[in-house]
């Protein structure tokens, strides 16, 4: 057995607000930060109609830290002008991330059935490298996440943690970095190991939790809360902070279980298993 | 662009009898054959309430050459006592295989939720060795299958051909091999690699296709048909024919879609596709 190791104290808890999806934002940062929830990543679609400004002003006047903006990338697409538009797509990503006070823009890095693999590596790399200098302008760092690969049709051709890894060092900016979610790379025999080189480099730059259930009944929307699921969290934090990593625990969870449920009743029971299973 | 790769043609084509759960093995071995399938992997079910040699008669008497019989497996367990039954249970596999006159059983190698995966690796390989010398003693030689990561949490803790390989070659013999799914690890960007790996070693013992449709509504039974998807299957078996593989291509399609339809205009459509995309 591994020694004991401790909870992480909510001073670390985020939360994304599509986890409390049926919440606008504002409900969500009066909600998050009366439940002691510290940080919160904000998704795109709570900016539909709004300053992206007036937002951030209003989640630090809750208490609350921006941690990150979800999601840019779809790099991959089957002709130049869908990349075109992706790459338009990330640079008004990184605008908002910036007006929002976000230091951190999440990449969801994108695939095409049928376009190979290979292929749609190297647009996703492209995608990136053209968008890296307003990135750096606007002091917004990209965060490459591998994604399951049950994922690889259509999400991510980027699917463990060594193929961030990669095309991370392969663009070599301090701005382009990695996001380990465990809900995606749980299950790899390598994870430790890719977790070390990301974060001795520094560019570990945001840790997802959630869990995954038995059975899992919809490849999208039914991830479930910590500790309801078979992903050793604990240990797999342990290895994240062995590597030097001290950010957010952040809280990531699409249900449509969840999301039917009184969000209030959610919003407790995921402090309590935070405090229980990270 | 690659070179051209010819269609397989039909005298290597096999037919799983999951594929066409409807019928019984005796009905599925007329239809086979009258389609021009050449071989018939047997699943254990398919037996249910028969004389194995007697079925492996009348599958010959058809003209089909039994390929392999699906599935033993399930190696890990909770306590000593489940891993105990999985042992008993591939020691009646091993028998079933030998009368039936299948000279392969595909190991679905097994994974409990909670369990850590080391630990359900160290069982797999335990529970191979302990049945190995009935497998040798029988001639029935032995294929670990790697499944997709979505089946982590209870089906199989070896997710990559080269976990596989890695099992297969610390096990060192001629009777344990690998079963490569392309359902399973299209996705891997070390596939080729390690196709390589096994198939210069003489490990690769089978090869399954299907498609991967987008979306995928089910995590278990929504397989496609050859060329409804975006696996690159004439890719994957050119890798593996470069590497010496001579055996059957083998349909294995799970799929709730397609098992509520005409089971023989599906088999129509199998052999249709099969030479088209295969």
């Amino acid at each position: 057995m591994k020694a004991a190791i401790q909870p992480a104290g909510l001073t670390r808890l985020c939360v994304h607000t599509v986890t409390t999806k049926p919440w606008g934002v504002e409900e969500a940062a009066g909600r998050y930060a009366a439940a002691g929830v510290k940080g919160i990543t904000v998704w795109r679609q709570a900016l539909d109609g709004r300053d992206a400004g007036a937002v951030g002003g209003m989640l630090r006047a809750h208490g609350l830290e921006v941690v990150s903006l979800c999601r840019g990338g779809f790099f991959a697409a089957p002709d130049e002008a869908g990349r075109q538009r992706a790459i338009d797509d990330n640079l008004a990503a990184i605008g908002e991330a910036e007006a929002l006070g976000a230091p951190l823009l999440v990449l969801v890095c994108g695939a095409v059935p049928g376009l190979p693999l290979e292929e749609a590596r190297g647009q996703i790399r492209g995608g990136i490298e053209a968008v890296l200098p307003a990135a750096v302008e606007a002091g917004v760092r990209l965060a490459i996440e591998p994604l399951h690969p049950m994922y690889a049709d259509d999400r991510s051709a980027i699917n463990t943690l060594a193929q961030a890894n990669e095309v991370a060092e392969a663009i070599g900016s301090e701005f382009v970095g990695v996001a380990v979610d465990v809900y995606h790379l749980w299950w790899d025999p390598d994870l430790e190991r890719e977790i070390q080189r990301c974060a001795r480099s520094g560019s570990l730059l945001a840790f997802h939790v959630c869990d995954w259930k038995t059975p899992t009944v919809d490849l999208l929307n039914d991830r479930g809360l910590m500790g309801e699921g078979c992903i050793p969290l604990r240990q797999i934090r342990s290895w994240v902070e062995a590597a030097g990593f001290r950010g957010f625990n952040e809280v990531e969870i699409f249900s449509e279980r969840y999301w039917a449920q009184d969000q209030q009743e959610f919003l407790e029971r995921i402090v309590e298993a935070y405090q229980k299973y990270v």
